[in-house]
């Protein structure tokens, strides 16, 4: 049985508008913010608009039209950020790591030996993730 | 510029039938299989069977071919292992925690208060492996 979808989520309200966000990609189906408690330099959030609490009762339409834009924003991060590498995560219930119950993927940008920092639950100054964000966009644009 | 895809990674053997797995689901487009150094117990692999090193070069209509059965297997761990989550993993590069270079996610069933165990490079005995195999199966063909 899944668990029921909670329109209070955080990022309910960034899709109704009600919060405001960093926001670094948007089409029909999608959205990507800067993460506000990063793990790393330029960490994205790619979530569906459609209601899905996670990957048990997300629409498989919903779940692939998230897969262009994963591709996107992983190469546009590794570009803007210099990156190395980059580590998606997806967590499902709180066991699985979820704590905001709206389906999303994280986007980390890596590199050589350095590790993720730990999810310490401090944000970020508005003004750096306000740097990352542009410099994704950036990175985006050009293509 | 990507990098160019190796033929010789293990994934790319266990496609052309010249090495075994223990394996999970396959359809045209993808195949799940145990993985031989699991990081939880029931830890699957699920891969494309297209020709792609990871995200940044891999197909968008392969990568989300995969997203049907990533949903089914995530449900079907969480029953089998009677699981409280599943966390997802997708890993791009070495820096970001690539080992082969064939493109895969992670799916991991979680239970509350248990950590994902160290990747040892320790293989599992075989039959341990079958035994999830058989029960993560079963969850699939039971729906």
């Amino acid at each position: 049985m899944p668990e029921p979808y909670d329109d209070a989520n955080v990022f309910a309200k960034i899709l109704r508008g009600e919060l405001p966000c960093h926001k670094v990609y948007e089409d029909e189906a999608a959205l990507a913010l800067m993460d506000i408690m990063p793990r790393a330099d330029g960490h994205v959030l790619l979530i569906p608009k459609a209601r899905a609490r996670n990957i048990f009762d997300v629409d498989v339409a919903a779940l692939a039209a998230l897969m262009g834009p994963l591709q996107k924003i992983s190469r546009a991060v590794r570009t803007a950020l210099a990156a190395d590498g980059v580590t998606i995560q997806q967590f499902n219930e709180p066991a699985g790591g979820q704590i905001v119950f709206h389906l999303h993927f994280h986007i980390l940008p890596r590199w050589a030996d350095v590790g993720l920092r730990p999810h310490t639950g401090e944000m970020e100054k508005p003004e750096v993730l306000e740097g990352f964000r542009r410099r994704i966009v950036a990175a985006l644009e050009s293509g």
